[in-house]
């Protein structure tokens, strides 16, 4: 018997899938194009459908005769021993290649955003910590880890990262982005995407696109934006991760833009993504999206509608489990309302995947070779260096911090004894172990009073929660404000609990009308104030609450936005001197809860006036972090003139003059003064992180490119402008050190898919 | 010596403006492009220009050798006598006469939103108020008055309606517009033009367009919205006054949507406006609008740039005085760098309107030929009328209102004992008298405590202001407190001081984070509820606050806008009986403060469910209003098939069952059940108050057209498209009595710009 074509790995990838796709029938072609939802059973023996999630009854046995596309979330489900589950998926692919006529496998996706989301698997930093951080080398390095571990026990494709830019922090899912910022979002994502894929896992972008914008911060919301904001904010990250690092999938968004749904956008899926961007890999739903289109949106009248729109926008997969893309999608083209080249296409796109997988190779098996530790020594120092350069000293306007060895710490706070604290709703733990409350952690989480006992031995620490995290009780307010009294310093951890759909204060399906602090917290906050003992406020959030109620009132102020199982040890180091903190601000922190929306992209109108009574000046500026060193910034850049296709490096000496190694985050700003629509005053165009010995300096050139002054002008095109621009090297983006003002001259250019997306930076020693 | 063609009355305007045109200088036709902000004296000598206002130093009797196109608030800038004020403007027209060379006088334009703003003249309810009437014959009758008196000392163009449709209710400029459903935003504004129009008066249709739509609320802020929000929501209402009412002139607006300024857009200024439109008028800036363009914007380096840009998109007029289109437009088009064409363009609308208007002719005088009586009180009545009509009873659960003769009436409350409650920002005590605290009032406006002794004289009625508007002394609640617990019932009067630019709690400038209660008010109405003395809560105010805190606490909620001269009158009335209630909510009251921006107009997504945690569902939603009789509605409509291009007639009988006369107002709601982009889930179609007696019945009939059903679809046309929808008869936006279900067969119908705006309306006896 010979080898037929589509098994033959010496064929190219293309004429295999042709062959195997003329092969199939309607049938075999739709049951690649969903996943179903499996819970592993804990004992090894397999997977089962999560009935629940269907929106009919399919048995299990028939379904996968004609294949299966996707495996949904065997690890993530329910708690299972990594290896058992190893097992469990392993046995599930044999029978479902057994049961199919071409021996195809699924694909087995999980969701693994701040680490693989699943039982005793690393919880690392959320990504807003790791916007903190400005440090995407590292990023990389975490999500390489995160890949193998995915690979290790089976798993294809991981949906993450989130590329989603913050418009307004009100929304729940801001602890799962990176940040207010499209190039520091880009960048990060770009460096998470990389280190995924290098490791073989199919990262997947989303959630592309928009959804971040939804009005109120309400998930799901519908979104008002226009199409330049769109572009130049929205987009941007998504082309960053898929032009720079090769991104094999992206997931549609839940939300409408000005009307049109995401996933029934083929101006979005198709035109812009596949025609113009190049990309083809496989477009996926959002967990029941496709479902939403007729449920939600109201743009189809029945699920063979929702499926018809989804599919012929560049939607291949449906996601967690079939409902529009099972039978309805084959009555409708059986009955010749949907074509079936919609269906080839997409099934073509699945099955190209499958193809460089490995997946459709006779040698194909799905044991997991290597030994399974999710939680390695390796990770955890991973997770470690993270969370240390990710936290954000806001304020330390005395120099209270760090504390002295010997002193009498007040630990105040429902956050400080909670190792939850540190972690957000897609950790495993916050996501799927609250639903089993007798399975252990699984992880070691040192919660921030134990991680600073240990740092601290001889200081005399004590505790009292003071309130919960969001219930209105203030009974314990009293002993709280006892112990601070009693004590030389008030540590006060508070923040939020992350949870899923109002499970938490933060998280998925977790918003706010405001940006008061979560409960009483903040009254409890007024009551340690009160006492007159100093004050370190130490946050532990998704999300950047207002904080100007007690500005000038507070000794420090710790941000630390979901760090990790490691964030505990972190937060205690900054505290204790250990760890010289370096994170910067990925968002605004505002001075008051309301007047949102509102991010540091503003134009002038945008900013404080006379126009409006309203002052929306953070409290803290996107950018700012400090340090327990000091640096100095000398520059000789003052500008030149350059074509409108021209380029301009330009350099900024920094020196560490104190007494500790530290590290400063070199960021680079650019301010249009002039431009045919309205620009933001400021943005950022380049980063770099530099650690720095006491004494030591370092040069940091930026490659300035006049791409990066691009923007979308009134017909849509994406433009370089002649004119003046000032590249601002910046401690933050309201404390620029050095300024070196540009002509471009030259006529307007309009750039394509080609422009340049990203600042060269270098870095050099200096004598 | 004969006259010229110019001057011909004979002729046609357009060839007397050609031949005019051909005569003047660059500078004489600069000139008819810019006002000048005169303050008139206040002994009737003259009017001189506010120099402070001019970005440099023009001399009156030079400049004025040119022309000049408009006179800027010779009314409104400060308090003078009318009649002394209009001899003051005569004289300054004669004197603008004799100094050019074509004895051509100024347009002089004045504001008169809410009534003419100038010192005794009448202070009518503001549009928030006409909204609630949903009474737009009562706001012509109203426009027509305004006109009459404008026209009376010598105004021709009155900066009035505002046709900004809600988007986010935090914005101070809310108390100005008609409501957040472009429909009645659209009909009462529409029937506004009509009557100031009628009077000869130039209506000016503003602010084009967005204005209401910035982010965050923050006046003059950023708008975030698309294509198709701005076509749907934004747009119709100017449409609608353009086309059903004849509107000459159009405001830019100040800000920009998705990165374009309005007053620099030629797509909205010049393709919409005139080419698709049909609008011959002028466009005028709103006051500092061009110069924006390079202060604030940044779309333009320089004054000349600025002025470039916005004659280039079609601004004709800048107001309020000359900056970017005096010297520096002057001298650009001299260096060739500005075509002279759009100055000619620019100054042919003007002095077109200018012919129409008379001010070319011989024989035109400036004297004012009429008695002049601003307060009138056939103004008064209607001022009355209106007030009456617009005050809304949300809430009376157990009855208590109206109020026993007899009843022993704590008032509390800083809104009740001052007359400048009753007024919003561009009323003439608001705008200007507060900078003259010396002089009186000018108008007579009873407080609704005054108004209340009047109403029931044989009520004990007590008096405590309890507390500021928006200062935090709460030092007054224990009287406040002592007073209510004396009495039958505590009547709390709260709301809005309106101000500009933060000077008040509502008005232009006076933009909130929320929607709290402004200052400590929220604090005493609780104290007040505490005394368990039955709470009356009756609100002034010029936006919808929360009041979910409150629900279930109160006897009654009374919500007034800014009722007017006749407003205490007016809410006293209510609180007698005297006035049986028939105001309906032209904005949603929300139930907690946050979470804005949010409106009635959601798509299912926008609507509380699963996704979200937070529910935005208000309180009290858009059309809600109560009233001391009860109506029954009966309908036979079932529905039908009609076409694409067909139309249905649906009706309701209403009979009122109580035992007083009373108003309802049938509200006709469309529900699209599916459609190709996300459609919002009821909208307001049409709408017709009745009064009826005791036992009255009357039959509505709507005559719905299937171009109402019509949206902007993905390409941006408008479309009627084929399927289900239902007609909902509705006590309001949530309270659907009957429904009619259509099914439009056909093809999709793409509409020109002769769709049909209205749905037409009949009311017919019934015996």
């Amino acid at each position: 018997m010979t080898t037929a074509p589509w098994r033959d790995p010496a064929l190219p990838a293309d004429s295999r899938v042709d062959d195997l796709l003329s092969r199939m029938t309607l049938e075999e072609k739709t049951a690649q194009l969903y996943g179903v939802w499996v819970g592993a059973d804990t004992d090894g023996e397999g997977v089962a459908p999560l009935q629940r999630e269907m929106s009919s009854d399919y048995e299990w046995d028939e379904l996968i005769t004609h294949g299966l596309g996707q495996l949904t979330r065997p690890f993530g489900t329910a708690p299972v021993d990594p290896a058992l589950g190893a097992q469990a998926l392993a046995r599930a692919q044999r029978r479902i290649a057994a049961a199919g006529r071409f021996g195809i496998p699924a694909l087995a996706h999980e969701e693994c955003l701040a680490g693989f989301t699943t039982w005793r698997a690393t919880a690392y930093p959320v990504p807003l910590a790791w916007g903190a951080s400005f440090d995407p080398g590292l990023v990389e390095e975490m999500a390489r880890a995160i890949g193998r571990d995915l690979r290790s026990v089976g798993v294809h494709q991981g949906l993450a990262p989130v590329l989603d830019v913050v418009r307004d922090p009100r929304w729940g899912r801001v602890e799962e982005t990176i940040g207010e910022d499209p190039y520091l979002v880009g960048t990060v994502a770009t460096a998470y995407v990389r280190g995924l894929e290098s490791a073989g896992i199919v990262s997947t972008l989303k959630h592309f696109a928009g959804y971040a914008s939804s009005a109120g911060a309400r998930n799901l919301a519908p979104v008002r934006a226009g199409v330049r904001e769109f572009a130049d904010i929205t987009l941007p990250p998504f082309e960053m991760a898929l032009r720079e690092a090769g991104a094999r999938s992206v997931m549609a968004a839940y939300n409408d833009t000005d009307g049109i749904p995401a996933s029934a956008d083929p101006g979005l899926l198709t035109e812009l993504l596949r025609e113009r961007w190049g990309f083809t890999g496989t477009v996926v739903a959002d967990y029941f999206g496709v479902g939403f289109l007729q449920t939600q949106h109201r743009v189809a009248g029945t699920e063979a509608e929702a499926a018809h729109a989804a599919l012929a926008a560049g939607l291949d997969v449906e996601l967690p489990t079939l409902k529009c893309y099972g039978t309805p999608l084959v009555e409708a083209v059986r009955a010749g309302e949907i074509p079936e080249s919609l269906i080839d296409r997409a099934a073509r796109r699945v099955l190209l995947q499958k193809c460089e997988l490995g997946l459709l190779d006779e040698d194909w098996t799905p044991e997991p070779t290597a030994p399974i530790d999710l939680d390695s020594a390796s990770n955890r120092a991973i997770a470690r260096r993270l969370a240390e350069e990710s936290v954000v000293l806001l304020d330390n306007p005395d120099g209270l911090l760090p504390l002295a060895p010997d002193t009498r710490i007040a630990v105040v706070g429902p956050r400080a004894a909670d190792a939850l604290a540190m972690l957000g709703c897609y950790s495993f733990p916050s996501h799927v172990l609250t639903h089993h409350p007798e399975i252990p952690m699984g992880i070691e989480i040192p919660t921030v009073i134990e991680a600073l006992r240990a740092e601290l031995p001889d200081a005399k620490v004590t505790f009292a929660e003071g309130c919960g995290v969001d219930d209105p009780d203030r009974a314990g307010f009293e002993e709280a404000v006892a112990r601070a009294a009693e004590a030389d310093v008030c540590v006060a951890v508070l923040g939020d609990r992350a949870g899923l759909f109002g499970r938490g204060t933060s998280g998925e399906g977790c918003d706010v009308t405001d940006l008061h602090l979560p409960g009483v917290q903040g009254d409890l906050l007024d009551a340690l104030v009160a006492t007159g003992v100093p004050v370190v406020l130490v946050l532990l959030t998704g999300r950047p609450y207002a904080l100007g109620r007690w500005h000038g009132q507070l000794a420090a102020v710790v941000q630390a936005f979901f760090p990790g199982e490691e964030g505990g040890t972190a937060v205690a180091g900054v505290l204790s001197g250990r760890v010289n903190p370096s994170g910067r601000l990925p968002v605004s922190v505002p001075r008051v809860p309301g007047g949102q929306p509102w991010t540091y992209l503003q134009p002038p109108l945008g900013l404080a006036g006379e126009v409006s009574n309203l002052d929306p000046t953070p409290l803290y500026p996107f950018g700012h972090g400090r340090s327990y060193t000091t640096f100095t910034w000398e520059s000789d850049a003052t500008g030149a003139e350059i074509g409108t296709d021209g380029s301009y490096d330009v350099s900024v000496t920094v020196r560490n003059t104190g007494a500790r190694t530290g590290a400063e985050v070199v960021q680079l700003y650019l301010h249009d003064p002039v431009a045919s629509v309205t620009r933001p005053d400021v943005r950022l165009i380049g980063y770099q992180r530099v650690e720095l010995a006491p004494g030591e300096a370092a040069r940091v050139t930026f490659a300035f490119h006049a791409d990066l002054s691009a923007f979308t002008d009134r017909s849509g095109a994406r433009v370089v402008e002649p004119g003046a621009l000032e590249l601002r090297l910046a401690k933050s983006s309201t404390d620029a050190r050095h300024t070196a003002r540009l002509n471009l001259v030259g006529p307007t250019r309009a750039l394509g898919t080609d422009r340049r997306l990203l600042c060269g930076t270098e870095v050099s020693e200096v004598g």
